[in-house]
């Protein structure tokens, strides 16, 4: 076990520091509840990969993947097909976003397993490396991007930045630098490598190509790691260089925080698993409305009025009344208010089975009004109802189901995952569940294939 | 021949005034001057990329990109490998610019062909189309790039981007959707597709990753207009909508102009060709030193001092006094000025066989100053010497070898072409330089390939 370098370097060494940080992190054991929240994090990509194996826009982007016809090098999870390791971790990156069931760090709206996982498990499959190399490579990569999110937000994603996008490139190199064994500084080639090719806009977010940037994000992160260990060099102070990644995208108030206690704490016990397949800063106003409706056995008919208070950056990602489409509906916290009071759920089924131009959910949502109160935080909402018989109600979510302060139970996580699993026909999903939940004891993460290839 | 559509769109339709100008670019007739300035640019992106064919970062990029083991539907240029068109995109795009002997856009600093015929070309392979096709959407892809170059320059390269990537990224998709043949509305999607992975740090250009990013931005490309295709969809209107291009990387100061007299007039005319396989804006200093060693036949031991007065960009872009890499050594003006006068030359073979630690370099470069002059342009520079026999000589330079008003003639760019070609043994250059020439004369651009495959 090597000892933790010295990581509060000044801004001149960041990109270094990450560097030892990324490549020492096989040698480097994780504290326990890191690498259980490493596993829970894997398992539930898993799950949400799975659930999107049969996906239409998955459909075309494997249909695109599988006619460039690369060697099967890495697996499309949930399907026999195995791409090369580029391809599969665009493909993967794609499909584990693409329910908007995956997970977040919300201190910076960062989806933190979609790029990095897709990126280290094609790569691991191809390597075949274990499962203990595998849990250091995601929590490293999570960190990376975490941290690096932390220090830009909320400036960087208030710009319009995907964030999930722009920093995920780095963490899914930081990775697959794991993955691949990579030093010091072929790790610094790589994570220039991947700053260059960081973007994303948000502007593709009600749209599916909110997904393609995960998935672009894995395969950048995939070939900045083949890269630098074939020897193609980069700036290797691609963070704080001139030009670099701060300089061009911004700089944070205090660059020698961002790697504080590096390799000691972990940010992955700040990230939320998904109990609902939307939007993170909506589960707070479901969580509300659920506890009304059940409380007080409320029929959508005995609602006037429902006032919605939420952080304004909330209304700003999710405040689309009247959603149009799906995926805006998966972005629509009145959507998701009025399926809670209608289906008393808020569930996969319970967002897939529903139109969003149902009249009953339309005139609910019709009923409804947000108010922004910037004393709140992003995981809280106030939920006030006046119903038909002139009684008020009202709910106070400050740490919604599935967030650091309440987690998701390993119960609920099973069941979320069987959900999803199901949904792919040969799928042994509690046998996998336990592999992912267990990742340290896989000799080889290309057995995992074995659990859903018939 | 479809009439011109009304190119003037308020800001509103920016994306889908480009998606129709591309859509109804295989209907369109070039203006003489523009097929032919597109013909002499894809001449010189191939001498580019055969010249390079045997280049050590291509070879990794090669490795690194047969590895995954793609369908061969696309050629290497100057080798016998194929590989599938997104990975050929991207050798070719590393190749065509990394002996920075390529071309520039000199009123927004970018790179036109490299990109966009990269990806043209992979594609073009591929789909077998004719000559006439890819001088279509070559010269489509070129007018894209140029023209948000145009709309974002200055600020956008003063920020830090690397706008032959960011902006290319779109050019190489507009290419791209005129070889597959895409109408208005996948055109739109794919531009919304290369948009969110438009990225490219400047602080990679002194190192190989500088021509990474031209090769990256040709498979995004690619990737782009394959996902359209195949049915996946974008935010359609990516340049002006919230979080779209313009907002994130900037709004110009005239939206409505970039697209005005779209398909009508061409910036392809404002293409400069390099003489010297170094940065651009050093044109002009060789050019004025050139003149001075000749006409004067000067020995270094002759130069006392050489005061060199550019554009203060030049300095920024070009003013390292004694690089220590040979890369760094093509983005001097000293080492080029000083080779000039060494060797009376600042071709190919003298940047490539000069050791930038040369003693005889070196303290030539010692004696040089420079001073910024921000009355003049980036095209321009003023050369003054002192003797040692105390004679002063002056030589001013207003437009370099290889810019608009002094072109290369063809038999210029023959010689550069036979040059490049040469490198790679079994390549008919000349055949293959009149085939590039007289591009609208080909069935297939797969044919091209005969000319260096044995």
């Amino acid at each position: 076990m090597a000892t933790v370098p010295d990581m509060r370097p000044a801004a001149a060494d960041l990109t270094a520091a990450f560097a030892r940080f990324i490549s020492t992190a096989r040698d480097r054991a994780l504290p326990p509840e890191v690498a259980q929240a490493t596993h829970r994090g894997f398992a539930n990509w898993m799950a949400c990969a799975l659930g999107a194996a049969g996906d239409r826009d998955v459909a075309a982007a494997l249909r695109v993947a599988a006619a460039l016809g690369g060697a099967p090098q890495a697996s499309v999870i949930g399907r026999t097909d195995r791409l090369d390791v580029v391809n599969a971790a665009l493909v993967n990156g794609i499909a584990a976003n693409i329910l908007d069931y995956d997970d977040m760090h919300v201190p910076t709206l960062i989806h933190p397993t979609g790029a990095v996982v897709a990126a280290a498990l094609a790569l691991g499959e191809s390597r075949k490396v274990s499962g203990a190399v595998m849990e250091a490579a995601v929590a490293t990569g999570i960190e990376v991007e975490c941290r690096l999110g932390r220090a830009l937000f909320p400036k960087h994603y208030d710009t319009g930045w995907h964030s999930t996008a722009t920093l995920g490139t780095l963490g899914a190199a930081a990775a697959g630098a794991v993955v691949l064994g990579l030093d010091a500084t072929r790790t610094a080639h790589a994570l220039g490598m991947a700053a260059t090719q960081a973007g994303g806009l948000r502007a593709m977010l009600p749209t599916p190509c909110k997904s393609f940037n995960i998935g672009k994000t894995a395969s950048a992160g995939v070939l900045a790691v083949l890269f630098a260990e074939a020897g193609f060099d980069s700036e290797p102070r691609a963070l704080e260089a001139k030009f670099g990644l701060f300089d061009v995208f911004g700089w944070p108030d205090d660059p020698a925080a961002i790697t504080q206690d590096l390799g000691t704490r972990y940010l992955t016990a700040e990230v939320s698993l998904k109990p609902y397949p939307c939007g993170v800063v909506i589960h707070p106003v479901i969580d509300a409305c659920l506890e009304l409706a059940r409380m007080h056995d409320l029929a959508p008919a005995h609602i006037r009025k429902v006032v919605i208070t939420v952080h304004p950056r909330t209304i700003e990602l999710a405040g689309r009344q009247h959603p149009d489409t799906a995926i805006k509906g998966r972005f629509s916290f009145f959507h998701a208010a009025a399926l809670a009071f209608v289906k008393r759920s808020a569930g996969l089924a319970v967002f897939e089975g529903a139109d969003v131009n149902d009249p009953a959910l339309a005139t609910l949502r019709g009923r409804m009004t947000a108010v922004a109160d910037p004393q709140l935080q992003s995981r809280q909402a106030r939920v006030r109802i006046e119903l038909e018989d002139g009684r008020s109600l009202e709910q106070a979510v400050d740490h919604p189901s599935g967030s650091p302060a309440k987690p998701l139970t390993d119960a609920q996580l099973q069941a979320k995952f069987l959900e999803l699993a199901a949904r792919v026909a040969p799928v042994q999903g509690q046998a996998l569940f336990e592999a992912c939940l267990h990742l340290e004891r896989l000799q080889d993460v290309s057995a995992l294939r074995r659990h859903w290839v018939a």
